[in-house]
């Protein structure tokens, strides 16, 4: 079988570091090879240092454009020319567009997280939220869904480097959307219980639970959930996160990983270079077809 | 079928203009996964403007290498960091090799018109040739040929933009190898006869006799030709040129054209970025299974 590149192949990366072990080229590939679209899509390790280096070569070779990862997604923004709202208020990029040498920054996390809801039949717009977590994903995930009409979050923080972005954040928030944003302190066992059992949806982006750390879990006690609640870990290794089984034990029928949030992010970001639907499904098969533990 | 591009893939380039219709993508990645090396093969359109920041680029991505052709060639030069004895003699580069950040400059063309012979068992070394045409192509085959122990080359060319290049390649060749070059004006058809007639091989780099202008020939008169001589034409479409039809004509068997030099150009590339031989006659029946004139 011939290689579909040829010479009107136009290049897509991703720009981080470490890279080399990313699921994103397997995922876009496989997607542009199903749907017969002349792209290609590569990591390259890329630093804090080589940086602008490397947004200039995706001018130089017309690129179509990038996703941007660690330690690259706040770095990369005074070295765009514009920059789409969201990604303005999360302040962080996650995907370039190149048009004609015009360099624009989204970010489709918190994107793929509404998406991967919706796919499920969820919508938790006019709800409450209580979100752990005020990273990169937690971020993203509070302005998209204030954005798109979540009624009020619950955000809980550890006292750490981040606090100060999750004020930020919550700021933006309550000044730019009709969301109202909280923040609080994961300390505050009481307060936690008592924003998670008033809330549509608990959301953990904080990472805990991920291997090898999978015997961990914010949420311990199942008596914290009712069973018509949503429970949301941006976790996907392992599959079944420690707080997922909790959510399990409470009765919850609605209780998801991050394996629809990872495949709709790359969604999000392959319509935007593309102009064309992600077969997710197609590309689930593709990437998880060994799966055990779902 | 799962894509074959993943995290670890590294990208080698092709920076040229224009350049999309090139065949070497197609050429390259074919190769690729025949033998399964990690590597992916892209064209960029990069004029002489954008050259400093391309070959930047190499650097920052950690591309492999590249391919360099039109209008590149000789631009390249004061960008790389190394340039191999035979590119130098050339002044031109049309493959670049990437170690650890250090690019060396080299030229494939000549090396690929010695193995098209080789691969068709003949050996020109110790003979005298005559070459028309000292053009990119001409340059690099005179330089080989003398490089790797061909006794005479006379070289007739046109009194035009090129002829001043001519002077300095039959200079540098004379100081520079074993080999006696001597440069010759086209226009003497007398003294052009006379060294086609006293040559073991006659090559003609000029171009002339490829498509639209396939009714040309440098030389329409067999009698110029004895059926020991071997008649090698550096183009490849039309497969058979007229120049190849006055040789078979004049009842030479060893008749080529510029296919097997192109291919073993490209397989000279590949072998310095990926020390692997490049299959050969599995990229032949993949570039052109739908041969007719051959």
């Amino acid at each position: 079988m011939a290689e579909r590149i040829d010479g009107h192949t136009l290049l897509i990366g991703l720009m981080a570091y470490p890279i080399r072990h990313s699921m994103s080229p397997t995922m876009h590939n496989n997607a542009f090879a199903k749907l017969g679209l002349n792209y290609a899509y590569l990591a390259f390790e890329v630093t804090n240092e080589t940086l602008p280096s490397a947004i200039e070569s995706i001018r130089t070779l017309d690129m179509r454009g990038s996703n941007i990862s660690m330690p690259n997604k706040q770095k990369v923004i005074p070295l765009l020319d514009k920059l789409d709202p969201a990604a303005k208020m999360v302040g962080a990029v996650n995907t370039i567009v190149n048009d004609d040498g015009v360099l624009t920054g989204y970010t489709t996390d918190g994107i793929g997280f509404m998406k991967a809801l919706a796919d499920e039949g969820l919508d938790i717009r006019g709800h409450k939220m209580t979100l752990a977590g005020a990273g990169g994903a937690g971020t993203a995930i509070a302005v998209q869904a204030a954005l798109d009409g979540v009624k009020e979050i619950s955000i809980f923080n550890m006292h750490d480097a981040t606090w100060a972005n999750a004020e930020r954040n919550v700021k933006l928030i309550n000044e730019q959307t009709d969301c109202h944003a909280t923040l609080h302190s994961l300390e505050d066992r009481d307060d936690f219980k008592r924003e998670i059992q008033s809330s549509y949806i608990y959301t953990d982006s904080t990472g805990v639970g991920m291997k090898p750390l999978e015997d961990k879990t914010l949420v311990d006690d199942p008596s914290w959930f009712s069973s018509d609640q949503i429970v949301f870990d941006t976790v996907y290794a392992p599959r079944t996160t420690k707080l997922m089984k909790v959510a399990r034990q409470a009765g919850l029928k609605h209780v998801y990983n991050g394996l629809g949030m990872m495949l709709e992010q790359g969604a999000a970001a392959f319509k935007l270079w593309t102009g064309e639907d992600m077969p997710v499904d197609y590309i689930h098969q593709i990437l998880f077809s060994d799966d055990q533990d779902k």
